[in-house]
C-alpha cells in the first residue's frame, strides 16, 4: 500500500509502515501520521525522533518489579514513602500505569509480563511468578489486580496455590458495577457478583460472604 | 495524564504526549503505542527512531508540484515517462498519494496546500494558485481532483475563473455513486447527482449534459 510516487525502499514509505505496526494505528492512519510528522517537522517529528533515541538510551526494565523506567531498580522501587510490604501484581505495565494513575496502591508492583493461556500457550514459566514468590516471602500483603477474566482468574488461582505455604495475606480486587455504571448496561455476571458481594450501609463488613 | 510513577518530565512521559499528538492517537493509545515500542525496542523503537532522522535528513517539499520526496524536483516531476502537459490538482499530499494508489494519473500533480474556506481563513494567498497558473500556461488539460464539499468546490469554480485567460483543457472528478457502494445507504444529494450524470450503456457520451 505505499505510494507508487516515491521511489520504492524510500524512507517515507519506511516510516509509514513502521507506524502501521504501532498498535490504534492501520495502514491508512499511518500515512495520516506520517504525513502530520512531515508537516510538523520542527515541532513534532524532531522531537519524537529525540524523544525516541533518548528512550532507548535510558528505558530499562526493572528487575524487581518488571516496570519499566530510567533507572534499575525503578523509582517506585526505590521510592522510601512506598510500603515494600504491599506488593501489587499485575499483568503488564499499562495496568501498573493505570494503578499510578488512579493513585490506588501506596505499595509496590510486580508485573507478570501476561496471564496464563491455554490457547495462547502461555505456561507458568512464561511469567515471574517464581520471582513473586520469593518477594511476597519478605511481604505482608499481596493484591491481586489481574483482569476479570478466564485467563486472568486461572492466573490468580495459580498464584494463589504458589503463595499457600507463606504466610502472606493474599487479596484480590472487588468485582462488581463500575462507578458510574448504568445496571441495564451491566452484564448478568457483573449483576450477579455485585449482589452477591452486597455491601451494608450501617457500618460493618460484607453481608454476605462471596 | 502521565503515569505517576514515572519522574515528573521522563523520557517515557515525552514520547506519550509526542505520541498523543499523532492523528489518530489519543491520550490512552499513544500509552500503548508507547509500551509497544519499549516491548519491541530492538525491531520497532529503533528502527522507528532511525526512519524518522532518515526522513528528518533527506525529505524536502517539491517547488515544482508540493509533492513531499526526497529529491527536488520530486520524482514524479522527473519522470521522464509521465505526460508533462496534464497536470492533476489536488488538495494535499494525501489525496495525491491516495491517486498514486490507484494509479489514475499518468501526468503530472499540483498540490494546493488546503482549499479555499471561509470559515478557516484559507484564501487564495494561501493556497499554491498563482503557482498553478504560470504551470498551466504550458499544460494541455488540468484536472481538478478536489474533494467534493462546499470549500472544494468553492476552490474549483475560483481555480476555474484564474485559468478562464488560459487554453487549458479543464475537467473535473465524476460525481456519483462510489464503486461498490449500495443505493440506500447514498444520501440524496449523490443520488441526485448521480442520475443526472447517468452515462448511455450503448456507446456514446452522456445521456444529458449536467
Amino acid at each position: 500500500m505505499a505510494p507508487r510516487g516515491l521511489s520504492a525502499g524510500s524512507d517515507v514509505e519506511r516510516l509509514i509502515q513502521l507506524l502501521a505496526r504501532l498498535p490504534g494505528l492501520g495502514p491508512r492512519s499511518a500515512r495520516r501520521a506520517a504525513l502530520a510528522l512531515i508537516r510538523r517537522r520542527d515541532t513534532l517529528m524532531a522531537p519524537l525522533g529525540d524523544a525516541i533515541h533518548a528512550v532507548l538510551e535510558t528505558i530499562t526494565e526493572c528487575q524487581e518489579c518488571g516496570n519499566v523506567d530510567s533507572q534499575n531498580p525503578c523509582t517506585i522501587c526505590t521510592n522510601g514513602e512506598r510500603d515494600n510490604q504491599l506488593i501489587c501484581v499485575v499483568e503488564s505495565v499499562a495496568d501498573l500505569w493505570a494503578l499510578e494513575r488512579a493513585g490506588a496502591i501506596q505499595g509496590h508492583y510486580h508485573v507478570l509480563g501476561g496471564a496464563l493461556s491455554a490457547i495462547d500457550g502461555v505456561g507458568p514459566d512464561d511469567l515471574r511468578i517464581p520471582d513473586l514468590v520469593r518477594r511476597a516471602a519478605r511481604a505482608r500483603e499481596v493484591i491481586l489486580a489481574l483482569s476479570a477474566t478466564v485467563d486472568g482468574q486461572t492466573t490468580a488461582h495459580y498464584i494463589a496455590d504458589s503463595l499457600e505455604e507463606s504466610n502472606v495475606i493474599l487479596s484480590r480486587l472487588a468485582h462488581g458495577v463500575p462507578v458510574g455504571g448504568e445496571l441495564d448496561y451491566m452484564d448478568e455476571g457483573t449483576l450477579t457478583t455485585a449482589i452477591r458481594a452486597r455491601r451494608p450501609m450501617n457500618g460493618g463488613t460484607g453481608v454476605n460472604a462471596e
